[in-house]
């Protein structure tokens, strides 16, 4: 069954290779909407191919981390009359956000056309694929809520430590109001930028506030990688859960139901993370069972049927993948939990990898379901 | 007279060159803290040193843009035998952050070990040289407020646009206090993301609150080159004031008003920029004189006594200058303007030039002097 599953997409993934190199490249090019103000290059095209442009007339030789697919390979640059470098990934790429970067003469950089973006432990190039469904994350003439930035006391860690706190629309008005809250974390090396910058997680929520698609609600983001993991920390085998435990329940929740008008009570209060951050929320609400009533892992594993025995408080559960993932995990779990009486959830992100346009349909799919 | 010193100002600068030739450099270095998590280079020493280590093995020639003083010339970095390039600047540079790229086989890219600012109409790599007086922008163990990102209704621009909104320490607390504002403006090529990011103008507040030189206010920090004079708009020669003006006055003031426990009468309002943003912020305020009462130009011309002829409801005028600059235009700015009967302060900011500490330190001295 498996084998045949496996030969079945080996055919695919070949009569796909086959469609691409009878398909030419369509010249509607625009600038990728992650660039720097003014920028015309990297381009992106109707089809999901990418163009790149680097300025390094001495150069020997440019190679862009991005190739087909989005995922591996990479683009090998050539040099212009006018000494100037330019290629085309030689295929489309999955809609969405990429991560990439230049390697120039054995150098690693960014490209100077693109804003950065923290991912892999540190700031990158940025490109955006147009996707059919970008709409719901789309800056729109709506009711926008606020991103916060807040530095809270973290006695454990010995600094003021940074989050952002997403605000619904109408928050400032009505003082009488309290909301239901989102902890969300962001994936192994990213941090708590991720969400807001990458994801469009506050013009999600704006969007389906305004659209009536669910009850205003409050997201917090914060650095989950608390003993830190990244160059010149212990590195990732080093990761511990405790303290980003003690800085999440006993540093920052208290603060923010301290600062802000929240519902504090368990069934006001979600976890979910996209990839280790869904470990990360795995682990924390089971190892604090009294915490959060909603559980989200986005492209970060499952709960099994014994985890959450003799856990009644559990609202929901909420597990996604993208298909171009193993998205069987999910499936498989949702239909385990569900027979044992929780209330579960999978979600499969259609054409999509480990990657940021996977978690912001998670997000979109997940926030109707939250404090219902 | 002018020519003594002019003279003098150059055997001032020769002794000082001679000085730094026979100075040794000290081998201190540590990361600047405008490093990206973890690299260890850029590295900064005691005397203001900085050293640069860039991998391209296969690079014809690797150029840093900083240099001695931090404003001109360049640091050409040698390979060295792991194929790796390193240089240090040829002397000391001015206290503060600064701006910086790296060219590399003719091309222009940042230090991947820095994070990024916008500045010069891009973002470029920071570096920050320890300043003897950093204490006041530092992060320490005091309440400290939020930067709030808003997205604000522009309907002279069709679009909702981003600004930051720094609000004090207890703001959310006391639900029933209000609060002055300051406008704040940055400078040309800059956005309104620098004032919080290479500014820490909300680390200064925090600490001017925290040891009770200031009353709490609110600053707010927009973009104010509105009829886009970046790279693919109309350059710096087509700048107009209107558009800028349109969103300040008729949208951002009246969208923070609305939304923010402000005092909105002109005895609450102060607006002030660096720069270009000080120029922005003579023409608004003089061509909208009964909307601010405090006006502050940090290294951004001056007033004159016609400027403020028959009006008597400005309240501060405060003009700044880095002792590198020109500082004799705010001192007799200040001196006519006081004789005119006007509260004039300038100040000059000791060995800063057109720089970041210069306004940093600008803010400093002009929050205490706002809203009295």
């Amino acid at each position: 069954m498996k084998k045949h599953l496996i030969l079945s997409l080996l055919l695919v993934a070949m009569s796909g290779t086959m469609c691409l190199a009878q398909t030419s490249v369509i010249e509607d090019f625009v600038p990728s909407t992650k660039n720097q103000p003014g920028q015309e290059y990297p381009m992106v095209n109707s089809q999901g191919y990418a163009r790149f442009r680097i300025v390094a007339p001495e150069a020997q030789n440019v190679v862009v981390s991005l190739g087909l697919g989005g995922q591996s390979g990479g683009t090998v640059l050539s040099k212009n009359a006018e000494g100037v470098w330019m290629g085309t990934t030689a295929g489309p790429m999955d809609e969405g956000f990429h991560y990439y970067h230049v390697t120039i003469d054995g150098g690693v950089f960014n490209d100077p056309g693109t804003l950065n973006y923290y991912g892999s432990t540190r700031w990158e190039s940025g490109i955006e694929i147009p996707a059919k469904d970008q709409d719901f994350y789309a800056l729109k003439d709506v009711p926008h809520g606020n991103v916060v930035q807040i530095l809270f006391p973290s006695p454990s860690t010995s600094t003021s430590r940074k989050a952002f706190v997403y605000t619904p629309p109408g928050y400032d008005a009505d003082q009488s109001k309290r909301y239901p809250v989102l902890y969300l974390q962001h994936g192994w090396g990213e941090d708590e930028n991720a969400w807001s910058n990458q994801g469009h997680a506050n013009l999600i929520m704006d969007n389906m506030i305004a659209d009536g698609k669910i009850d205003p609600f409050m997201i917090v983001m914060t650095y989950g990688m608390t003993n830190d993991i990244r160059p010149g920390g212990g590195g990732f085998r080093n990761f511990s859960i405790e303290p980003f435990e003690t800085v999440l329940l006993k540093e920052l929740i208290p603060y923010v139901d301290a600062n802000f008008r929240t519902l504090s009570d368990i069934n006001n209060r979600a976890m979910a993370g996209l990839s280790m951050g869904g470990m990360e929320t795995r682990t924390i609400s089971l190892r604090n069972p009294d915490v959060f009533a909603y559980y989200g892992l986005l492209s970060g594993g499952t709960y099994s049927v014994e985890d959450l025995q003799g856990k009644p408080q559990v609202k929901l559960v909420f597990m996604s993948s993208g298909s171009k993932e193993r998205p069987e995990g999910v499936i498989n779990a949702e239909k385990a939990l569900k027979e044992a009486g929780f209330n579960a959830v999978s979600y499969v992100s259609e054409g999509t990898a480990h990657e940021f346009q996977t978690w912001r349909r998670s997000l979109y799919q997940m926030a109707p379901l939250l404090f219902k």
